[in-house]
């Protein structure tokens, strides 16, 4: 169904008005834009290192209260503390749910797919509004608050792209919150640069990892990347960095509820494991592998999962959707609740005081070895250590040094099963979605199962079972979302560890390459299946042998001559979905001759604004001052995701459908052109290096007026 | 003089044998040349790796040795020891600028300048050459060994990306050492990737930096970056760590003579500062302000002075070149043995037993408080514990933490001012010279100078001097190279300490800004200098309002018909120094049609063989086999870093110059074109994005045979 689905103009359209508009702006105004730009680019930080912090506090605290809650209760019954803890889920899980289905349906998933497809080019209705960014932020809250196994991590990049395209169009014009001032970037062109650098500060908030935010940004997006903007989008991410920072030390006075001591992504394991030896390669490597097979594995399950609730459930209606989640919500707080309940308890070990662990520990706080349902006082249920927690809390035991044998392979074995299926069926519901967290809890427990075994084995070297357990947790991710560079300096980032970079590589080179034997990244299978037609970085081998005439099809081309009669432009918009039209002039000798480009979206705001219209047929001479007062480039510009105005909407008199347009000051007088035989490896190149939308196949020119080399484009200023 | 300047083709030719070769190829040679690819990441890690290990073990025991000698000797004599340090750095010194006068002038300066062209198109005679790598190795170690106020990192991705390409190359062909096996990247675009990953290894070799090399490598070469091409670069650089890595804890064990607690660059101060407040940020800011200009004066007048060089003394061949050298070296060795003497010590502080600092150390060994010319046993002379002491101790000296009023500022004023002269001096001497280590020296000076204020001023913060030298490291860099993200990861990097990033950022930023408002960066400035046209990543205003046609001149276009007389080829060939030409044939109507380009370079080879000279001025039909087995694609490859034959070099006889050639199988057929009229922006971008050559301007198209859009161009496999 990917009919539906447009794409951006990222090319500038050179049009008369753009060029006026050129002319009239001095290169102060250029001045003020850069001014402008690094504005933005502090307050999308700003925004998104906020909304972060937010989104922690709230779901820190309402974790907080239900496990302090839940802990009180079962003091006295077991029974009344499950039931408050079931409702206390669903209550969470519930409102998410709501505010997705009923307010902002864009909102659910992770939303990284959608991004993905921006920034390649492809416009998905609605996930850029205001509506979208509420909803994400406090459906997150529900559905992380809520227990559930997904991330907050997804979201908040989703998050932060939201917020850049906001502040970008300077403000929500349906929510009158908007400033005339700041509405220099309305093209898709500019609003792409914002998104990038929102995209870049929703990661670092998310990992607390400026690096990892510009690279995760950067492997997105490589086509059109330049230097200045990576300055930008690395400044943005700085920013998070610090008003998180900030808003974290703020916190540690305690004013922030629960949120104190958890919370945040940071598992720091730089007092783990100081050294390997070669001989841990080889287990190292295992995981690699067993982190490519579990990842394509999860990626394929979760397609069909996904397809099968696209044709069968979500089409059913909201009600569906909404009885869907509450029972995932449900069953996830059975099984964490009940799994640990059948666990048998473990004596604590010989406590070491030097080492500041307390086993077992008391209720309702952060740490290792709790003590759950166990029979004896100095017991401890390592089951629940894991799964009875929040998530970034089970992490940070699982990754934990210095804990070896806390935990029993069985119980590993348990959690690592019930949640990869839990995470499975999880996937696809109606709520803001990430697929880090849980991603790095099923690597992190298979990792540590590994570290167990090379503990068991490799006796004598200085093994920290949590550094398997980070390996792992990278090995997962790289099987499953096969990103590399960003993915590796963002676990080196939250491990705040940089000697552990060439095995976190090892293990993700291992991964991914296992992974791509089976399928595609968890990204491009959503996106895929979204109808998101993304383009690859590189072309397919096939297109060596293929031109650009064999590509573009047969079809006859829809073009306008340039005196066109209003009734024949609106009946050719009306017999077909083109969005880019060629015009076609003839010289004084009667020549036909191609003088540009029109959009579809242009031809409709000329349509409804009616003032271009003429009753001569000839051209109008375009020099005249005249014609160019009456648009300014912005009205040209489209709305931010939303289809904007379309041909059924425009109701003409038959007056009118009798005059005429002269559409020379509108098009593009110059889009690029490629010969009918250049092979379609070449013209994939240049259609997906320069962000293009249309593409002119020409025949073969008859003469070469010049050649243009590197010289001729030295020009000094 | 960029007359003589050749550009690279990055573009693939598909001509006649291409095809065929690509044709016979299956996809096992695809999955073949990724083998490959990864095999020599590896192997360009590794060697790279290696050669750092080499230069800094040689430099650190040559350096080593001259230290303990001058330190034994000046026990009994300051003469004695003046003399022998003079003549161990001129010795030095010599041997260096000897190497690289004799033997590999291209390996002169730090070779950045080069590669950046290399990478942006631009092709400089010998940069790449077997020679110029083994004069880059002994030259540095020479020159730096030697004392100069030079740096061996910029040399370190000279020397890396030598080294990637002679890999690429299969080995040197000169000297015998290659193997066909590996001989499967010998276009420009193959041998690109493989530099990329050399220019990476060698800044994380340089800096024990791997996220810094991918960054350094990605903001030169930001045009045409692809995804896959990141991951392997970024894996090129983890190899080195491994390799440094290995190396050091191999060294640790005392098997490296004086290298081992010193060498290789990486100022950890992890355990410096722990935090800072707002008022801190002015002093910062002004560090930043300070480094934009001390770095703006440094590229002015290292311009100067360079240009005064070339124009006065370096013509004179290299005699001059070698005395110039020793002259500088000898005025180094005076200015670092005589102003320390000039310089009255200091009384040691109390000594602190628990922080492991000893006062004052015994001569020849690393750390603070040097006793050098004092009389009394409990002194320390600070001028001589940065200035008499390698580069690598020197920065640690000045970064180090918890020494707070170990320097006076005279000392450092006195050495601010000579060491940034003797910068400016021995910048552009014939030896391979790096300017980050100079550059941090310089900025870390004014740096802890700025922080001693802030000491004196802020008095009751947890202040470190060492952090603010820090940063003025930072700064400095950033106003003379201008470079924003890598040099922040690379600051971070070598400092070992994330939580500065935002402090570093902000010094970058004012720095840069400033810098920016005098001249271009350093490394621009060098390329300009030598002829090397850069194309910026972004266009230039002016080229908003210029079109293609106006930008490629009025000239006549120089063109070859599709089968053409040798004579003609020659005189043709003779009378231009173009390195492409349309190929114009006529279509059965009589009319004219450009069927593609010929490059100079392969109509040289094809005049050289002469077996596709034919008596008839018909076409031959090219369709037939026999054609293209008279050429494998890997005739027409160019030789690494060398001009190839020209024409001069070909005699042919009468007869030959009487026969034809037909130039339809060797010409690439669909270059691309835009339309006269297209905007140079626009043309720009494409010139740019792309890594093209040449671009044929031609006329509007008549006709447009169909448009390309996403959709065409999303294929199944
Ligand atoms: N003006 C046109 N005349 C004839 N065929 C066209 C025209 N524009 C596009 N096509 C063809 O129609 C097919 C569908 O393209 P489509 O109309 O969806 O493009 P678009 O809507 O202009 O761009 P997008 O869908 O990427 O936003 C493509 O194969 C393309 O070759
Ligand atoms: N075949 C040609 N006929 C006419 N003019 C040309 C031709 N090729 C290049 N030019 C023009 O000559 C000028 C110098 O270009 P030059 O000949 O140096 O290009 P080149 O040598 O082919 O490429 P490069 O110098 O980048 O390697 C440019 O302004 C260009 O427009
Ligand atoms: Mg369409
Ligand atoms: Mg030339």
């Amino acid at each position: 169904d990917g009919g539906g689905v447009e794409s951006l103009d990222y090319e500038v359209i050179e049009n008369f008005a753009y060029r006026e508009e050129q002319a009239q702006r001095g290169k102060l105004y250029v001045s003020y834009l850069l001014v402008v730009k690094w504005f933005f680019a502090l307050l999308i930080g700003i925004c998104t290192g906020l909304a972060a912090v937010f989104i922690n506090i709230a779901v820190e605290n309402f974790a907080g209260w239900k496990f302090s809650a839940t802990f009180d209760i079962i003091q006295k019954s077991y029974i009344a503390g499950f039931v408050v803890y079931v409702l206390f889920n669903l209550a969470l899980v519930y409102s998410s749910v709501y505010i997705i289905t009923q307010f902002a349906p864009a909102a659910a998933g992770s939303g990284i797919p959608e991004i993905k497809g921006y920034l390649n080019g492809v416009d998905t209705p609605g996930i850029l509004l205001f509506r979208t960014l509420v909803g994400k932020i406090f459906g997150s809250i529900g559905s992380v608050g809520g227990g559930l196994a997904l991330g907050k991590e997804g979201p908040l990049v989703h998050t932060g792209a939201c917020i850049a395209s906001l502040l970008g169009q300077g403000g929500s014009t349906k929510y009158h919150i908007n400033s005339r001032w700041f509405q220099v970037f309305r093209s898709d062109r500019d609003r792409r640069d914002l998104v990038t650098c929102g995209c870049a500060a929703g990661v670092a908030a998310a990992f607390r990892a400026p690096v990892g935010g510009v690279l995760f940004a950067l492997e997105e997006v490589t086509s059109w990347w330049r230097s200045q903007l990576m300055w930008r989008v690395f400044f943005t991410s700085a920013v998070v960095a610090v008003v998180v920072r900030a808003a974290m030390g703020w916190c540690k006075s305690g004013k922030c509820g629960h949120f104190g001591s958890g919370g945040f992504i940071i598992w720091d394991i730089s007092d783990g494991q100081e050294d390997y030896s070669f001989a841990e390669l080889f287990p190292m490597a295992i995981i690699g592998v067993i982190g490519g097979l579990l990842g394509a594995l999860f990626n394929q399950l979760t397609l069909y999962i996904t397809t099968w609730r696209r044709n069968h459930l979500h089409m059913k209606g909201n009600r569906v959707k909404i009885i869907e989640a509450c029972l995932v919500s449900i069953l996830t707080s059975v099984i964490s609740f009940g799994l640990p309940l059948l666990r048998k308890c473990t004596p604590c070990p010989e406590s070491d005081p030097a080492s500041g662990i307390e086993c077992p520990r008391p209720p309702g706080m952060y740490g290792n070895y709790v003590n759950f349902y166990c029979s004896k006082d100095n017991e401890y249920n390592d089951l629940a250590t894991i799964f009875f927690n929040t998530q970034d809390d089970a992490i940070r035991n699982l990754f934990s040094a210095k804990t070896i044998n806390e935990y029993s392979s069985q119980s590993l074995l348990t959690f690592l099963v019930m949640f990869y299926a839990l995470a499975v069926v999880t996937f696809g519901t109606a709520v803001p979605a990430g697929q880090f967290v849980p991603g790095i809890m099923i690597g992190s427990t298979y990792g540590r199962l590994v570290g167990m075994f090379v503990v068991k084995y490799y006796r004598k070297l200085n093994i920290e079972e949590g550094t398997y357990a980070l390996l792992g947790a990278a090995s997962f991710l790289g099987g499953s979302m096969r990103m590399t560079v960003s993915l590796c300096v963002i676990m080196v980032e939250i491990s705040n560890n940089l000697k552990f970079l060439p095995l976190i590589m090892l293990v993700l080179l291992i991964s991914k390459a296992v992974g791509d034997a089976f399928n595609e990244g968890i990204y491009e299978e959503q996106a895929q299946l979204r109808g998101i037609p993304l383009l690859e970085s590189r072309p397919k081998y096939e297109m060596r042998n293929m031109t650009a005439k064999e590509a573009c099809g047969s079809g006859r081309v829809v073009s306008f001559p340039r005196v066109v009669k209003v009734s024949d432009v609106v009946s050719i918009l009306r017999s077909n979905k083109h969005n880019g039209f060629p015009v076609i002039d003839h010289t004084r000798s009667g020549e036909p001759l191609v003088i540009g480009l029109v959009l579809r979206s242009h031809l409709l705001v000329i349509l409804q604004s009616k003032v271009d219209f003429q009753h001569s047929h000839l051209p109008s001479d375009s020099r005249g001052g005249a014609r160019s007062i009456r648009h300014d480039s912005g009205e040209f510009a489209k709305p931010v995701s939303s289809k904007g105005i379309c041909i059924e909407d425009i109701h003409l008199s038959s007056d009118d459908l009798e005059m005429y347009i002269d559409l020379a000051p509108f098009l593009n007088p110059s889009p690029y052109i490629v010969p009918e035989d250049m092979s379609l490896t070449k013209v994939y190149n240049l259609f997906r290096q320069l962000g293009l939308r249309h593409l002119f196949v020409v025949p073969r020119p008859s003469r070469v007026l010049g050649l243009i080399t590197r010289k001729d484009l030295l020009i000094e200023d």
